[in-house]
């Protein structure tokens, strides 16, 4: 077996992500030794029995301490005040970093708390289920996933080249951007989605009690889909609408100006324009496949569970 | 084996439906021979190559003489010149049906050239895949899936009860409303969700080359789900669109209103109000999961390939 990749990894946070990334390093060998905090007592105790982890802190500063790699898998809206927390208690040379889905706030949220003597790397692993807490992760979820990086222009290369290191280990695929772009392209192939998929849902949640119950009978149509994305934990799409407020706002205008022109293309009867943009939307989908990013197979494995209409 | 259900079965139209049927009769034992007909000579060339039906017809008046149960399969903006078509030729007792995602529409067009000898039942199988054609189709697609059907108030009883048969032998569920009732349930079922998912993914398209390239390589962070629904067929989604506009547009409009709300929350910092909306979603997901719509499993058997945020 080769050495692992850092010796002491200290996870804040032990939910989906958290969890996840302990179950990987000790899988694939990225850290010798993993120590687990989480703010919530019933997590750590859940994180005890399921023994993730060597060891399960219920401080904050002892989980930190001796680590040289501590990521922060928290919500994004808390994670300048686990900064806070845990900086006077930082190894000299630690790396520290982030699972976010938004950089630029986390960046802005983390740096000043941060002293000169630790390197600071975020990080966003593009992997996860709909699922939440200790018990919902699972070792290969950043098999074949990107992870993107996100380091200052300053940043000890060392320190990146370690961070780039252990999420490899752990399987995933590493690109590095700026977090301005980061969040701009997040914010199309991911936030958007997600809000518009909550705000689908949440339509139908205003109809009454017959229809709605007809919603979920027939919702193999294609409906099923986006409760599927808006079952998703609300503490963390809460924290990144907040985050990236600006960048979602602006697809959201464009997401609006599109539908406009596709209701007035009904309105009017338009088939000719309605047929022209269903094939050109047809065309990405084959990029996607052809890139390896999604199955062609028309049942994805669960023939007897496909929908659509 | 029990007896099958029709004695002769004509199909107009072989894509992803059509061929499907066919499959499905003959391995259920549905109707005890299978004629198709399809409008293009490459589609019906192809039919006889797989050979899903015990006889191919070049003549759509061919196809459906003798035939006991005509299902018309073709995109719902043809259904009525079909008709015009095969009016004619019918024998004085069949029973006539189709697999329209729209009822109020094809009724409206259909009935007019039928004779009081033929018992026309509309049908929609709440079932398909985003792939078309005669290659596409698999005889286990209607199992366990909703077939509604939509029969006119003095519809034959007998007729009726037939052709709520024939769906359950080949696995469907069948459920009974009127057109109308069903038009405004799959409004916003699936038609809503589909043109949505085709609009983010036109939202995307417009952007330049290199926002386009990273929009596919990290789709699978909740923008992939759409492109799947957003690549079905453009000819049955255009007509879906034009035929069941006024309960599309109706949807259309709550769904922006409750968009405007959102982007408002956003805007205002709000994040109580977004809290409590992404809580109040989920809690239709799980009624999906718990009537058996869709499985609880975090990676639908494809864990390699689990996407998402």
């Amino acid at each position: 077996m080769s050495d692992a990749v850092v010796e002491r990894l200290a996870l804040i946070g032990a939910g989906l992500i958290g969890s996840s990334i302990a179950r990987a390093a000790r899988e694939f060998n990225a850290a010798h030794s993993i120590v687990i905090y989480d703010a919530a007592p019933d997590v750590r105790a859940r994180v005890r029995e399921i023994g993730i982890a060597d060891v399960v802190e219920d401080d904050i500063a002892d989980a930190v301490k001796t680590a040289d790699l501590v990521i922060i898998c928290t919500p994004v809206g808390v994670c300048g005040e686990v900064a806070k927390q845990i900086a006077p208690h930082l190894k000299p040379g630690a790396i520290i970093s982030d699972v976010g889905s938004v950089k630029g706030a986390v960046v802005a949220q983390v740096v000043p708390h941060l002293s000169a003597q630790v390197h600071f790397v975020p990080a966003h692993p593009i992997a996860g289920t709909e699922f939440s807490g200790p018990d919902a992760g699972f070792a290969t979820l950043f098999c074949n996933r990107w992870c993107i990086l996100t380091p200052p222009a300053n940043a000890d290369a060392d320190a990146v080249a370690r961070l780039d290191d252990f999420w490899t280990r752990i399987g995933a695929k590493v690109e590095r951007m700026s977090p301005a772009h980061h969040d701009k392209v997040l914010a199309l192939t991911s936030h958007l989605p997600h809000l518009i998929a909550y705000n689908i849902v949440g339509t139908a949640d205003d109809f009454g009690e017959q229809t709605r119950s007809e919603v979920i009978k027939f919702s193999a149509s294609g409906f099923r889909d986006f409760t599927r994305i808006a079952s998703s934990d609300p503490t963390m799409w809460r924290d990144i609408f907040l985050n990236n407020r600006e960048a979602v706002l602006e697809m959201l205008g464009r997401f609006n100006e599109d539908l406009s022109a596709l209701q007035k293309m009904i309105r009017l009867n338009d088939g000719d324009a309605l047929f022209e943009f269903f094939t050109r939307t047809r065309a990405i989908r084959r990029s996607i496949i052809e890139q390896g990013q999604d199955t062609s197979a028309p049942d994805f494995g669960r023939r007897d569970k496909e929908p659509k209409a």
